[in-house]
């Protein structure tokens, strides 16, 4: 593997400038998320098992006019074709997949966005992850990795709505690694209401996890799709 | 026990006319939480282990014209006289204490607002709690209370600043008692600036109690006393 150009990831985050790949990008949030980030300039690629099933999904894509181009591969295509790697799978499977993409992984910057959650007649509630959580799963899973944590408690229907030109949440993001939470929030930041907030080390991740079960109640109660604010932090770019 | 006259407790809740007291109302949180309801409207009893220290507290408070009366007493005491006992306590002891206020606490509103947090090098974390989460925690040791959880994430620091004048936060409460989350809302709701919002069943506590590490994280990196708000959920009503 040649070593990711890493300090000039976070000013290429900025600009709408990275290569994003989505592991599960023909699900529900890993499409919405794809649809975001190209929209606000960067190239992506939606990773699935299924390359063409893939391909298909990209192509289905409605993009307004000024995205970035988004294609569709096999995981490991994807994986290796990236600066940016967003896991969006379920957490059925998250450690095996991951483990099967260990090499071309090396080095990356690997956004875990998966929510271990059950679900059983009271609602949605946090699994227990032996790991302590999926994004130190997927640490565990990819040593030579830049594991962050981010983009859980994004709703995957106001990320597929044409009629929002904006996604009003912050993105808490928890990482070990200052350049890869960096360019994470700078992804975040690049997409128009969105604004990434470092939410600290990776060992915090777990909450951030959990925390979407909540919001799954306060959807239930409130008919809405909910996302996280900050209060208090300082002013909101846009 | 008298039963709590429980059905106009959600409307006094709205117009600031609950009894409110907060066993560990000397500590900091304690305090400023006490601080708000008063200004609020509501009559607010700071509960201490000493009696002495308590009265003093109250004493000391600077509340501003047309506050409600706030007086201090022992822990047992003032969770006799309250509609609403919130438990502002440190982890340590938390078990303790409420095992000993039992019967005082039967059938009563109890909104635990405890954070099992560990520091260390790397900052906050997550204790592990055999509950679950303090607040189940509190429900095992309260068998016959109503417990919520609620108030984890208001920083100390802008409830006791008195050139606030509102604290701009949601308030995120779990429980599985509807009226008792609904006043515990309407008690947060009273305060200017806060939004009471139910944000799952009680076992969904933890990943609030959790989350509280992470905000010590934002507020080390961005140097502010951040707390959370719900976006998406509908209009902020002030």
């Amino acid at each position: 593997m040649a070593p990711v150009d890493v300090p000039d990831l976070p000013a290429r985050a900025a600009i709408g400038g990275l290569r994003v790949s989505i592991l599960g990008g023909t699900g529900p949030q890993g499409l919405g998320l794809g649809r975001r980030f190209a929209m606000a300039g960067h190239r992506v690629v939606l990773g699935s098992r299924s390359s063409e099933r893939a391909i298909e999904a990209a192509r289905a894509l409605h993009l307004p006019t000024g995205s970035a181009q988004v294609t569709g591969a096999d995981n490991a295509a994807a994986a290796q074709d990236a600066d940016v790697v967003v896991v969006a799978v379920p957490y059925d499977g998250h450690r095996d997949l991951l483990l099967s993409l260990a090499e071309v992984l090396d080095g990356k910057i690997v956004v875990d966005c998966v929510n271990p959650l059950g679900f059983d007649p009271q609602g949605a509630r946090p699994l227990e992850v032996p790991a302590g959580s999926a994004a130190e799963e997927a640490a565990e899973a990819l040593p030579a990795a830049r594991v962050v944590a981010a983009f859980h408690h994004v709703s995957a229907v106001l990320l597929a709505d044409p009629a929002l030109a904006e996604v009003e949440t912050d993105i808490l993001v928890a990482g070990d690694d200052r350049v890869a939470t960096d360019v994470v929030i700078g992804l975040a930041d690049s997409v128009p209401g969105m604004q990434g907030r470092y939410a600290g080390p990776l060992r915090l991740a777990a909450a951030l996890e959990a925390l979407t079960a909540n919001l799954i109640a306060v959807n239930r109660r409130y008919h809405c799709h909910a996302g996280v604010r900050l209060s208090g932090v300082g002013a909101v770019r846009r």
